[in-house]
C-alpha cells in the first residue's frame, strides 16, 4: 500500500472519528438533560431529549453508510478493518443509550404529574451524571486510543451497579410503605434500570476501545453487580 | 470478478449463515427453556439455560471473526458487503436475546421461593413462545431472503406489546392488592419487559432482513404499542 493510499485512509478514519465523537457528544447531553429535566418536571426540556434522538439516529445511519464506503473503497484488512468494525459497534452502542434517554424523557411528563418520590430524583440525576462522566472518558479514550483510560471506565460501571441497586431497594421500600407510591416507583425503576444499562454500554464500548488498540477482548472478569436479582426483602 | 471467486465468497456466506442459524437455534431454545423453568419452578431447566448462554455468546464471537475474516479475504462491496455487515448485527441481536433469557433464568430460584403471582407465569410463557415463534420465522426470513416473510414477524410485535402491556397492568394490580407481592411483581415485571425488548430485537433482525433483501431499511410506521410509558393507574 502506498503512503498516499494509506492517508487517504487515515483521513477516512478521522470522518468517522469526528461522526462518532459528534454522536457521543448528543448522547451525553441527551442523558443529563433527560435527568436533569425529570428532576425538575421540565416538559419542554424533556420533549427536546426525545426530538433530539431522531439526530442521533440519523448519525449512527451516516456513519453505518461511511464506515460501508471505506470498507469497499479501501479494503482494509488486520488492524484497519478491526478498526472499522469497532467503530460500527461504538455507533450502535451510542445508538441504544440514546434511546433510553429518550425513554426517559417519555416518562417525564407522566412523572410530572405524580407525587415525586423522596429523593430518588436527585439519586437518578446523580447516576446519570456518573454514566455521562464515563462516556466521555470513553470517547477520550477512544480517540487518543488510550486503553488504560478505557481500563478505568471499564472498572468504574460497578459505582453505576451499586448505585442502581441502592435505588431499587429504596423503590421497594417506598412500594411497601405507601401503595399509592406504586405507580411512580415503577416509572421510576424502569428509568434507573435503563441508567444503569447505559452505564452497560460504556463498558462496552470502553471494551471495544480495549479491543481497538490492543486486538484482545479484556477478560470477563469485571464483577458484575447487579444483586437485585438476589433482592428477597418483602416477602 | 471471475465465477471461481464469486463462488467462493457465496460458501462463505454459507458457513456464517449455518452459524448465525446455529446460534438462532439456541437462542429460541433458551427463550423457550427460560420461561419453561420459570413457570415449572425447574431451577435445574434455569441453570441449565444461563449456562448455555456461554455458548451463544463465542458462537457470535466466531461469527464476528469468521464475517472480518471474509471481508479481509474476499473485499466485497455493494450487495455482497451489506450483506456480510447485515449478518453482523443479526448475531448482535442474537446475542442480546440469549442474555435477556439468561438473566430471566437467574431470577428463577429467587422467584421459586415466592408465592406464584396469578397466572402470569403462565403470561410469560405464552409472551416468550410468540417471541421464539417469530425469531423462527425472521432465521427463515433470512435463509430464504423472504422479505415478505420479515415483514410479516415485523407486524407481529404489536402482539408482543399489547401482551407485555397487559401483564403491567395485572402487576400494578397485584402488587396494590397486597404489599407482600411487590417484590414478586418487580422481578416478574423485569422479565416481562425483557422478553418484550426480545419483541424489539427479532423485529431489528426482521428489519435487516428487508434491508439485505431490498437495500432499503423498511420506514418507521411500525406502530410502538408499549403504552406503559402512560400508565396513571395509582395516582
Amino acid at each position: 500500500m502506498t503512503q498516499h493510499i494509506s492517508s487517504a485512509f487515515d483521513r477516512d478514519l478521522e470522518t468517522l472519528q469526528a461522526l462518532v465523537v459528534k454522536m457521543g457528544g448528543l448522547v451525553e447531553n441527551a442523558i443529563l438533560e433527560g435527568a436533569k429535566s425529570l428532576e425538575a418536571r421540565d416538559i419542554d426540556g424533556a420533549n427536546a431529549v426525545r426530538k433530539g434522538d431522531k439526530v442521533i439516529d440519523a448519525l449512527e445511519e451516516q456513519i453505518n453508510e461511511e464506515a460501508a464506503r471505506v470498507i469497499a473503497l479501501r479494503a482494509p484488512v488486520s488492524k484497519d478493518l478491526r478498526t472499522l468494525l469497532s467503530v460500527l459497534k461504538l455507533a450502535s452502542n451510542l445508538e441504544r443509550m440514546g434511546d433510553y434517554a429518550k425513554n426517559m424523557a417519555k416518562r417525564t411528563p407522566i412523572l410530572a404529574e405524580m407525587q415525586p418520590i423522596n429523593g430518588t430524583d436527585a439519586a437518578l440525576r446523580r447516576m446519570s451524571k456518573e454514566v455521562q462522566s464515563m462516556l466521555s472518558d470513553a470517547l477520550d479514550a477512544y480517540v487518543r486510543l488510550d486503553a488504560d483510560l478505557a481500563e478505568a471506565v471499564r472498572q468504574r460501571d460497578m459505582d453505576v451497579d451499586q448505585m442502581y441497586n441502592a435505588l431499587f431497594r429504596e423503590f421497594l421500600t417506598f412500594m411497601m410503605e405507601d401503595p399509592r407510591n406504586i405507580t411512580a416507583c415503577m416509572h421510576m425503576h424502569f428509568i434507573a434500570k435503563n441508567v444503569e444499562r447505559m452505564g452497560d454500554l460504556v463498558t462496552n464500548m470502553a471494551e471495544q476501545v480495549i479491543y481497538m488498540v490492543t486486538g484482545e477482548m479484556p477478560d470477563e472478569d469485571r464483577p458484575k453487580m447487579d444483586s437485585t436479582a438476589a433482592a428477597r426483602t418483602g416477602q
